[in-house]
């Protein structure tokens, strides 16, 4: 989104890790299409072989019953062991292939503090191993790890996206899968608070 | 295998990153049966859909024209785009679920120093992002990642797995693919030489 609508030519990669919420891949290639991005890619990982995560793991349940201050006291059993860290791994081979000069990540650290994965200094650490890990840091032309909602609150999210006209119609956030949003999940509670925030509803729907 | 030669419990981890030379899983699961480790998991994830290396991209041929001695002078096509990032993330995942305090990896830097991931300062680096961006080192319980062969050369690497009596008969280094070692590959000619400084005999079998 910030990064079409900073005029720059995009390769979408979406991780399909084997979430229990793979209805957010249907997502990621309607928003793919809809910002005209120059590829995308889904490599399909199956992170449950290593589980330990209620996102991944049949055997952990989620949790569903949590109240909105709670979130982000702990780290969430919603927590991908080493998740974030794949992702970009990933997301640094692309780069080197096509020669982009930044990846952008949509992490959020304020709101949701509990994720050790989603924090700046995790970031910054992960740009250096890069820069000495690949061979375009070699190369004297490392890659720049934007994360641009970092610091937002949510409510602030959501209104940098209307701002740049995200449809977010397409967009999906909550983790229980299925074909509407529980509205219960950390995922959803924060949203839902988002949107109150701002005073606008949101579009996608939820079960009843 | 030095793993195993320090008592510790052995959790193994085989990427099967659609390489072009999968013969190495299965000396993988050998291996893995011999030493009796605790686990073996194997990760299928397609690095061909990145692409970029003659590892993994039919487009990319494989070079098996070098010399022993322009070996390591620049990066090779054999290079996997963040390769050795990608498997360090994915070990790192298991470590927090087996609750693991090392993770072994037998890179190289010595003999083949062409490849940015097998560098000194790279697993510094990502060991350092590994304890900011995981649950472990959060809690204070940070990961080492060893790399015991490292700074060791072909041959010390081959003296040392005799004397920890590493059936290599098991294990595989051809890059090329099918039933026999190729015997021209980068990895075939360093591990060639590696024997011949030592005096002993390869015991797999080569292409005629």
């Amino acid at each position: 989104m910030a990064i079409a609508s900073q005029d720059y030519e995009v390769h979408a990669l979406t991780i399909d890790y084997g979430s229990k919420h793979s209805r957010e891949l249907e997502s990621a290639s309607k928003l793919a299409e809809h910002f005209k991005a120059a590829s995308h890619r889904t490599i399909k990982i199956d992170l449950g072989i290593i589980g330990g995560s209620s996102l991944t793991d049949e055997k952990i349940i989620l949790d569903t019953g949590k109240k909105l201050e709670e979130i982000g006291k702990e780290i969430p059993s919603s927590y991908v062991p080493a998740r974030n860290m794949t992702f970009l791994s990933l997301a640094m081979g692309l780069v080197e292939v096509v020669g982009a000069e930044k990846i952008f990540i949509g992490a959020n650290a304020v709101d949701y503090s509990g994720y050790p994965d989603c924090r700046p200094e995790f970031f910054e650490a992960f740009q250096k191993t890069a820069e000495l890990g690949t061979k375009a840091g070699v190369e004297g032309k490392p890659v720049i790890i934007e994360s641009p909602l970092l610091r937002l609150t949510k409510a602030q999210i959501i209104s940098k996206g209307m701002e740049l006209k995200v449809p977010y119609e397409l967009t999906w956030t909550c983790y229980s899968g299925g074909d509407k949003a529980c509205g219960k999940c950390e995922a959803c509670l924060l949203r839902l608070e988002g949107f109150r925030e701002v005073g606008i509803n949101d579009p996608i729907r939820y079960k009843d």
